[in-house]
């Protein structure tokens, strides 16, 4: 895709305009929305005008025009990687987060052993979810920061490779992120895609499939929500000529059982063993297969979960990760004695106070537990203890009777770990009767299945 | 009135939950709001957080309460003038500004004769409309930027002063009103109110009469913005003990006949000689005895009235004009000769096009033709000729011969004179029958009377 050039005009740009139009409910042309990322990048738009847009953009909206133009221009205000040269079908996978959700680790590898190129750019921990990159750099000297020389390379060799954002990409979003961060102009759904998308097609991608989750432990509490943000960043994408598909999943409770860094890690490579948690296996087969669709693996989603599975199964997928382990530094001795992670010193069980059936797990509640285990950030400067977290015995609808263990709490300091407990004895609600089952996947945008 | 005290509070104050609070409709504390403005004002709130509350507060709106403790903090956070040694009730006037609305130099001088003291503070020209101080300042030698000393000197010596704005005074309202401009949230009635009302309070006055305008001319252009817009300011100034009443009046077409600043000067000397324009004069007589009413110089609005017409008659209020004209240094010759006040070296006539009636006159546009001519500014830095301006021969209903002069443009440059008369001919609308009168005075608020 070439840089989107702003139309031919006469008019002169002026800031406060193009903030009363989107105040009073306007639509904004594609060049003011050009004018005002171009500013605001290059530093002659101040933040004080641009945060007054951001709000009223929030409380009016966005077109779909606008979220694409926006999006657009976020995107290619750094480099768009060119990845021309790979003749396989480059797929990537993106979540909005939760907890205990690791797919992006599974998948990677998974995906790349199914012959796509999965050129992954992910994030680190945000509020009470976890991050991918904290999630890697708990293998002792996996590097997320490879230069983008670095990561053609893996991807050359392996199909995949995962890294941070790097300061070329998306340098708008970066800005405006940050200052969103302090406004309150997070919570968006029309800026939310566009900070998204804008990263994501930086990777120079054909097709990406979102996982857009909802419930307690999502950023997105309602079904509609949800469904709301991802037609927003499906209809975004194929405006920008990618093959997109949206799953909203459920994130009611944390995903698999483990939460916490190298937790995590160890419950991943169970999975790319075949031996792990049903959620995370069956959520990771569901997502593999419409990433083999979109990139015309497989001619169904049903031959893609067969091909996904087929991967697990004969090892190809594990090979993938350890190989890509290996590429990136990391000690790949883990892959086979996952004891080699880091290890939290202290462990303590919480009991149930009574006995019944779990009906809810307060998901944000058990995300927070492991950040004030130390295993996420409570200020962007803070440093992450690696090796604690949670490992669940009991999820929703499981039998449990008074005194037996719900979950572990893997920690390193007394204090952290009284103060997760309180959180923990909270999140857990026991009831008489096992509640209605939550699908796994609500549903799939569009709902013909692929693009 | 003591300077407002902050509620005792343990929490700690976040600017990001505030703006979060007021985006998602909440209310705020008056404790959240006086930290917001005192933050702001000492400068430990960047503007990019400032400018984001303000445009949430303009499309979410502020209750009563919250419009309230805006006020107040914003009044508190400068200088509030102490007037108690005057026995005298002080009461002042506030118009929301027009084209040709020059009732302050009528009013001061006029409340004053009546017993009353006139502590005024006024503004420049502002868009389309005029400006008090832009218009005392035609006179030659008058000044309006006196110390406090001299203001309170003047007072005393004739019960009205007509100053500027000073540093001192609700310096939030400054730093907020400057941001305001260039972020689009200046059309906001909470945020008018707000910055109106802590200028106005900080005059240290008993009372205050509004004059809320409606109109093509007026910045409230139906009398449903004006009613809100006004209700709201007398509700704010009743919550902080300041008698109040405010009156729709109509701006569908310019007051009197005389616009741009000596002439409006020179008309202005006609009503207090009991011989000006009758739209104008009965403006005043309306106004002078709403404050007559609040300040208990009179019993009934008749009474008040009937005050302001005796003190005209007599010549009492022409008097308080030339003595307050001597106090700030200007040259008070101009009362009886008003020739000597700047004079444009050109006119030119404004034919009508074909016979019939005025039906309307496009006011904002008159007052545009004005600052076109280089009797207001276009920017803030500019210069103001004193002598341009229009004089109107015709208004809404009167009847016009094709061919006969509308209004008198009076004008130094050409070129500029070329610009206004492509204005002032498309304001001018003639129909062929006289349209229904519209009143002068539309509502009073509250309706009973005064407060």
């Amino acid at each position: 895709m070439s840089a989107p050039q702003a139309p031919q005009r006469t008019e002169v740009f002026r800031v406060v305009d193009v903030i009363r139009k989107k105040r009073d409910g306007l639509e904004l042309s594609r060049a003011e929305i050009g004018d005002l990322v171009a500013g605001y990048t290059s530093g002659k738009i101040p933040d004080y005008q641009v945060s007054a847009w951001l709000m009223a953009a929030l409380l009016r909206g966005l077109s779909r025009a606008e979220t694409a133009a926006l999006t657009d221009f976020m995107l290619h205000s750094g480099q768009v990687l060119d990845l021309s040269n790979f003749s396989a079908p480059k797929i990537d996978k993106h979540s909005t987060g939760g907890v205990g959700d690791k797919t992006s680790l599974i998948l990677a590898p998974l995906a790349a052993a199914g012959g796509l190129v999965v050129p992954m750019i992910s994030g680190r921990g945000l509020g009470h979810t976890g991050g991918t990159l904290d999630k890697l750099e708990s293998i002792p000297g996996f590097q997320v920061g490879l230069s983008v020389t670095r990561f053609r390379e893996v991807l050359g060799e392996c199909g995949c490779a995962m890294i941070g954002q790097t300061a070329e990409i998306a340098p708008a979003d970066r800005k405006l992120y940050s200052l969103r961060d302090v406004t309150g102009t997070v919570e968006s759904p029309y800026l939310i895609c566009a900070s998204i998308m804008s990263k994501k097609l930086a990777e120079g991608i054909d097709g990406l499939v979102l996982d857009v989750k909802t419930g307690s432990g999502a950023f997105m509490k309602t079904k509609e929500e949800a469904a709301f943000l991802a037609e927003l960043m499906v209809e975004t994408g194929k405006r920008m000529g990618k093959k997109m598909v949206a799953l909203i999943t459920d994130m009611d409770q944390p995903l698999g059982l483990h939460i916490g860094n190298a937790l995590e890690v160890e419950e991943c490579l169970d999975v790319l063993r075949g031996r792990g948690t049903e959620d995370l296996h069956q959520l990771c087969i569901e997502l593999a297969g419409y990433m083999f669709l979109l990139g015309g693996r497989s001619k169904t989603i049903e031959d893609g979960r067969q091909l996904g599975e087929q991967l697990i199964r004969s090892g190809q997928a594990l090979e993938k990760f350890r190989r890509m382990v290996e590429l990136q530094g990391g000690d790949s001795a883990v892959i086979d004695d996952p004891r080699r992670l880091p290890r939290a010193r202290h462990s303590m069980d919480i009991a149930s106070a009574s006995g019944g059936y779990v009906g809810a797990i307060q998901c944000e509640m058990v995300g927070t537990a492991c950040v004030v285990l130390g295993g996420g950030r409570e200020k962007k400067e803070d440093s992450i203890d690696p090796s604690v977290g949670i490992v669940l015995h009991k999820k929703v609808s499981d039998r449990v009777s008074a005194g037996e263990s719900l979950c572990t709490i893997h920690y390193n300091s007394e204090a952290r770990a009284v103060q997760a407990k309180k959180l923990l004895d909270r999140s857990y609600q026991i009831v008489d009767s096992p509640p209605e089952p939550r699908r796994l996947v609500h549903e799939i945008i569009p709902a013909a299945g692929a693009a």
